[in-house]
């Protein structure tokens, strides 16, 4: 059990990792615990920028489509995030925001799924799910006739798609307002062997936690480029279909980038081969330029094991300094105390006051966010997240709840949340 | 009649608009006649995005969600673009690409349309309208059980019309590959008058030409940010609803940010307001930033008749030009000669060997672009063509036409065309 602050820097002083908070621009002195909403800004992304912004568009111009190779950055970025989260290169390209890209899989997943089995009207998610998703799902469901029906809670998920009628599972592995994480394996056996396809969601997950979207047999999946892949604020999305759908599956928003052949300019769509079958319009340079920077600095770790190792331990710190520090102040655990349940990110609920403590905190330099009604949401990125940084976050937590100064902080509140 | 450089000069001298072109940032000797493929990088662009990133994103992280009022860009960015298309204020949002943008304003449409006349199967566009649109277009008449009807010319669009069941016709005001321009108003007209909602895409008059959304009583549109608007590659697009749709409308994409109430995190669908309901994922932040700065460079002509007047000026003296200096070569003119139906481009078609001739204007520093089979087109930027740079792309022209030494270019042809 830690007991000092001087604990805390021995370990981060033989952290491994350690050296990866370099490749990022961090305000002095902000203990930034908000990577799971918004990855910190890259070193390198500035830079990077600048040289896409004047020599690639501003004196490169329209050949830079060939010569900067802009055309291919979808496929190039792919490749890199496929590394991360168990895909083959060529099964996984950025396109669109992550909302856009649900709307494609699942509708893809959704005309599989109804073409093999017609008598099926189900789509299975949960009502914690990050509410996108399901406004997305409810459009699809009503456009296919079918029903979209929620687990209250993980545990009825397996029930649910027992009763032999859900077409599509669609889920986020790890919940964004509990870090809750599933067991993406058995929950694609389970629904493989009730006959349903299993869409995954991976915006908490890619860069935070190891995924093996292959080894683990998913059918299809998205993520975010802006949360642990540091992509920047509306970073484009990814997506990626299992080989074995990705030349038979056909996804609605069959716009050019999409096409096989997109400069024949011919009348009639006929979709590229496999996941590129999954873009649309024309890809978003700047943005992307961005995303490869943030993508980056996640591949430099070395792999995701090495980063679970200390997203583990940080979540884990962080759970046990608040068990020994906070107690007594009404806060409660929602986020799984066991690893294997748990992505990067650890969440407390406060029935009363969580909006502004979590004010209260940010004014004090510790950078966690609030999700409505009660929770207080931190998240632990492996990349420049310090152990010192976790013990001085708790060491402020307990500060506020413990002088209730907090209290003024709610005439200081905003409108919006983010 | 011009007959020297001398003259053009003099008129670049004389031009009420020659300022404009400091805005940008354009390779030293080059004439770029490509701004409606990829327009120029205004020189605000850079030091703009660099705020954003180390400012804004670097420093101000989550909170500039808030602060930077970054939640505001699609609405804010909108509204400028509104005032150049004729739109009133919080009637036009900035979102995702043209695409899709394409694919929301279609289906909103085609279910209007169908849900007051539900016996109509057709949607009504052009065969040689751009690509994208059509694909887009099969995919949606595929899901409704509607038929894609394509008139092979301009002129057999009414008769089409008059057939009486057509639920929506989808145009290009101006076309990607003659440049021709549509009467609007009058297109709108004979649609309504034959109970026909009416979607036009701008990809190619957002900044290029006057439009009057509303005055000429179209129903909806979506436009492109890259090219007229100088957004960079790939910035995101545009999309409009009259204000008598706007409320009633539903959209399929419909991610959190087109909700009523994104951050109470509801688990149901509920559209946001008027045309807000068209957004769909997180704004992408640096992308929308970049077609800010482009949009502002069209907004300091101080109305878009001045730059059609210039645009005219240009395109009539390109023609002209060309008609006097390149006669006996082949080159056909498929560009309408009477102003009301051009737009801001000129295209002139060679039967043999097309794209090497474009390659060799390229080598020689005048920037147009090919396309397939036999088109050689040339966009005039009124922001940043001065009178001069045509006369010399077309004493370049006639050069490579005259010696034939663009035979040579084949063999340094590149496989993929942008």
């Amino acid at each position: 059990m830690m007991t000092s602050r001087e604990q805390a820097l021995a370990i981060d002083s033989d952290d491994e990792l350690a050296h990866l908070r370099n490749q990022f621009d961090l305000p002095e002195g902000l203990i930034y615990l908000d990577g799971n909403s918004l990855g910190a800004l890259p070193r390198a992304t500035a830079t990077r920028l600048q040289e896409v912004v004047q020599r690639e568009w501003g004196q490169g111009l329209i050949g830079s489509w060939n010569d900067a190779e802009w055309a291919t950055l979808p496929a190039r970025i792919g490749n890199k995030i496929a590394a991360l989260v168990g895909a083959n290169p060529g099964e996984l390209v950025v396109a669109d925001s992550t909302s856009v890209n649900v709307y494609k899989a699942l509708s893809a997943a959704l005309e599989l799924a109804l073409a093999a089995q017609p008598g099926r009207r189900r789509i299975l998610s949960e009502r914690h799910n990050f509410p996108t998703d399901l406004y997305i799902a409810e459009s699809l469901a009503r456009q296919h006739g079918c029903e979209l029906v929620l687990a209250d809670e993980p545990g009825q998920i397996p029930a649910l798609l027992n009763e032999g009628d859900v077409a599509v599972m669609m889920l986020t592995q790890v919940n964004y307002r509990t870090g809750r994480m599933h067991d993406m394996a058995a929950l694609n056996r389970q629904a493989h062997q009730a006959g349903t396809l299993a869409l995954w969601d991976l915006a908490h997950s890619a860069g935070a936690v190891p995924v093996d979207l292959n080894g683990d047999d998913a059918d299809f999946a998205v993520g975010c480029g802006y949360k642990y892949l540091n992509g920047g604020p509306g970073a484009p999305a990814f997506i990626w279909a299992h080989a074995r759908h990705a030349d038979h599956c056909r996804q609605p928003l069959s716009g050019w980038f999409g096409h096989a052949a997109p400069f024949d300019f011919t009348p009639s769509y006929a979709p590229a081969p496999g996941s590129s079958r999954f873009l649309c319009g024309t890809p978003a340079v700047l943005a992307m330029s961005a995303l490869e920077c943030g993508v980056d600095t996640v591949l430099a770790a070395g792999g995701m094991e090495r980063l679970r190792r200390k997203s583990l331990a940080l979540t884990r710190l962080f759970i046990e300094l608040v068990d020994a520090h906070c107690d007594g102040h009404g806060l409660l655990l929602v986020t799984p105390r066991e690893d294997a349940q748990r992505g990067s990110q650890v969440c407390l609920a406060l029935a009363d006051g969580a909006y502004a403590v979590m004010q209260a905190l940010i004014a004090r330099g510790v950078v966690g966010d609030f999700r409505a009604p009660d929770i207080l949401r931190f998240g632990f990125t492996p990349l420049y997240t310090r152990y010192a940084d976790v013990w001085d976050a708790v060491q402020v937590l307990t500060q506020v709840l413990g002088t209730g100064c907090w209290r003024e902080a709610r005439y200081h509140d905003k409108g919006a949340v983010t």
